[in-house]
């Protein structure tokens, strides 16, 4: 019988699929050679004595040999710790301590990061330098049959392991077995493929995944592209231009991406060419709240997309559709309404665990169950106790029900003003505030306030040209035609050099709360 | 946590496609309406001590009631046995017997032979008429809320036991799980959304299933349309003029049937218009070849289409898909090249048990592993073990292999003939002569040959201007241009009234070779 374990994937590919190019950086490969080359990697580690249960910390771009590990290690029965080089150092050390890594593997591209990262792991293996121990080494010395390991990989068997990290507290590490990273990440290409998305995914489709492998593998897209024998771009270290290129030069058709990135590679390709590409690009985007503003940009670039919603302690959960809608009424729609995979259950819940009404207004926590959510953290049952309940995953983020089942988040939790005990959302002014010509960014957060609780003001990144004054007549008519309440417009709007981000890419709101209530810039 | 059990589908298409429509017949309901109903009746089965493991046969043509069934004995973790009604009477008893079935639902429509069936099961319930308890006062009485029982319903409870009834030898009951109905049905919409096929499935499409409920539940779309949204159209009892009526009524854009239905569709459409509907037609065919003869009627009428490969003892296993491929090239490719599903893995292996060359010429039997493949047949180790080894299913299937991993089914082992040592394919034969206009339907079977061990006869079914010189001369042709070697051609070509049909609606072979090895009409 065969097995729901990842390995099975790229097995498959290098039998059906074997000449499909994958590239990586200037490098080219097939699905069949990069099965060999796993093979080969995986009988080299198995003699290091690597096996079912070494937890193995990979620290590396979007590249092939992140590829080749995710099957390597899986055909070992071992757990890839997919380590995010963007965490601050202390947050860094602290994963990898609390995963308990026995060994590292490290591309040497990152310098003296890597270098001080290779100290606290017992194990260390240099890619794509000269350095000690040669990964490329690993791969000539590995015969290329499958492992007697691979035998007894089981379905639940850990697969994976990686962390959440907040704005605040230690980062919480979360485990996956194979059959629900496999199975959550599929629901993904299915969901793109039946239904009436922007992001629309077909097997002939030139996939160029651009969310970094070690946030949730890359959403999926690294067993995604094999699965459907898709062509794979892998765009190793690099940035919004070169990434361009790699889209004209392969012909690359489907991306993902967190609308920063989005936005960054819109404003490159804004400065060649009114079109993102020669090909029509399909984006796939999340991981936070996509603007009016740059929904507008993408659609006017030729690029289209589909949000989804979901996060590293839930797998994808939802994405937005918009069957049978056109124009405007579409754009909409597909930047704000999340539909849920089916065999997920999303509940919007209040302060009391009940649901809130399906009404577009009352809002309440986005509560998710699905085959694939884990039971808590690892080692942590405090925070556990906090987002688990029941069978439930509380998500932290705020949304609206519709009669129709579809949601809208509004915001995290955390990052809602509560203001006379009425919830604003920030992400909706900040969307409202995106559309204003020259602006770049915006965050709005809540201030304290002594009568209200609290009081949104919005801090902006913007061209010289755009004045305070442009924004406040801006919302004055968004609260015209009914997009906010009038008791939701900022008491001040702040100007700010260039955003804080956190190491996922988002506006780092704890961050510009820290600054203090008052900009230097603000003469508002 | 959710659980990948039956149930759940529907019960997510309550919530998210709750105004879907499902029409039955002449009857209008939707996701919303058949939850509440399959809830109520769920319940009112309960209460009559249907639980888990309970056997539960279902005797009923394509109806909103079957689908009903379907989803509340899942809910109490019953098992469904879905009774193939045209089998056989000894054959249908002694399916009922051996799956020991408790409770019959059964059709009132089937008249004579519902009445002997009801009296072989101890608690009957009659659906469709006032005999006896109701189907429709279970329904009234219960309540809807989701039973108790559902909650400790697993995945790997069984679901359903059906029957392979070949045309030797007793049914051969097999059963499955929760979890691998589940995955292999589903692997059909995915491969169908995701992949270049002339069954194109989407979420928009609106669903007919002319496969009987019986056979592998309709190859999954009483579980595939609920998981899209999909609006569905059951044509219960209708006929070939009756069902084009309902697709054009419905603008059915979907359906899955047997080459043989697929004719008489045709053959019905072609005396009132040129296409078959007003909507194009996207259809997924299988259960026998087909033809190149039918392929291109199909393609004439503005039909899409692709082949399946599976059954009973396997599920759905493979595909065809054309990716980038027009005109004549596409339509040969979706009628024969069959390209396995990601997690399963099919061998064309020769009699030693080794792989034959993958180059298109050299025959051996089809081999499968997937998942969802059970280890044998209920209560019969000895099939089991002729069928069943080492994780493999043994199909029993004759196919070449092609250099790109995809195969040909040429024939049923049984089926093909053996002539001088060397195999020939009767479906390609078969192909070959529908070709000929007039030619209805067509079977070669071998007749024992004192020197050739055997040799191929035809057997036509045709119209009355189609000659035996007619078909001499398209053989010859099909020869000289490399598509039959010399020694495939018929000794003889016999022509019959009707040609008689399995329970399944394929050609009875075993009956034509009964019928002795002259016929009245042969004059060859």
């Amino acid at each position: 019988m065969r097995k729901w374990v990842i390995h099975e994937i790229l097995a498959d590919a290098a039998l059906s699929h074997a000449s499909v190019p994958v590239i990586s950086g200037s490098e080219r490969f097939t699905y069949a050679s990069l099965y060999d080359r796993s093979l080969r990697l995986a009988n080299s580690l198995s003699r290091q004595g690597i096996g079912k249960g070494t937890v193995v910390g990979v620290m590396d771009v979007n590249s092939h040999r992140y590829l080749e590990l995710k099957y390597a290690l899986s055909m070992l029965g071992a757990v890839i710790h997919t380590i995010n080089f963007r965490l601050p150092w202390d947050d860094l050390v602290f994963t990898v301590k609390h995963a308990h890594d026995q060994w590292l593997f490290v591309w040497d591209g990152f310098g003296e990061l890597a270098s001080r990262i290779a100290q606290e792991v017992p194990q260390v293996v240099w890619m794509g330098s000269d350095r000690g121990a040669g990964y490329e080494d690993f791969i000539t010395a590995g015969h290329s049959e499958l492992p007697q390991a691979a035998c007894s990989v089981e379905e639940t068997d850990a697969y994976s392991i990686f962390y959440i990290t907040g704005t605040t507290g230690v980062p919480k590490g979360i485990s996956y077995s194979h059959c629900q990273m496999l199975t959550g990440s599929m629901q993904i290409a299915h969901h793109l493929g039946l239904h009436d998305t922007g992001a629309w995914l077909r097997a002939d489709d030139v996939m160029m995944p651009l969310i970094p492998f070690f946030h949730i593998h890359g959403w999926g897209v690294p067993f995604i592209a094999p699965y459907l024998g898709a062509p794979l771009v892998l765009a190793e270290q690099r940035g919004p231009a070169e990434q361009l290129t790699l889209i004209e030069e392969h012909r690359v058709t489907w991306s993902n991406m967190v609308p920063t990135q989005l936005f960054m590679l819109l404003q490159q390709a804004g400065s060649k060419d009114p079109n993102l590409a020669h090909v029509p690009l399909k984006v796939l985007t999340g991981g936070s709240s996509l603007s009016t503003g740059l929904a507008e940009q993408a659609h006017r670039a030729g690029v289209t997309f589909s949000l989804i919603y979901g996060g590293s302690d839930q797998l994808g959960t939802a994405i937005s559709v918009a069957p049978g809608l056109d124009g405007a009424a579409r754009l909409v729609r597909l930047s704000t309404h999340m539909t849920a995979f089916p065999y997920v259950r999303v509940e919007v819940r209040n302060q009391f665990g009940t649901s809130v009404d399906s009404d577009g207004q009352e809002m309440g926590e986005v509560w998710v169950q699905s085959p694939w959510i884990p039971n808590g953290y690892v080692d942590n049952p405090e925070e556990s106790k906090r987002a688990f309940f029941d069978g439930w995953f509380k998500s932290g983020d705020l949304a609206v029900r519709y009669p129709d089942g579809s949601f809208y988040v509004m915001d995290r939790l955390k990052d809602a003003i509560k203001s006379g005990g009425e919830w604003i959302a920030s992400s909706v002014i900040e969307s409202v505030i995106s559309e204003v010509p020259g602006v770049k960014a915006v965050a709005v957060i809540g201030q304290p306030d002594p009568a209200w609780g609290e009081r949104p003001i919005a801090i902006v990144e913007a061209q010289s040209t755009t004045t305070r004054e442009n924004i406040r007549q801006h919302l004055d008519a968004a609260v015209a035609r009914g997009r906010l309440a009038k008791f939701w417009i900022p008491d001040s709007i702040r100007f700010i050099e260039s955003m804080p981000l956190t190491s996922a890419g988002k506006i780092h709101k704890a961050a510009l709360r820290q600054m203090g209530s008052v900009s230097s810039s603000d003469l508002g």
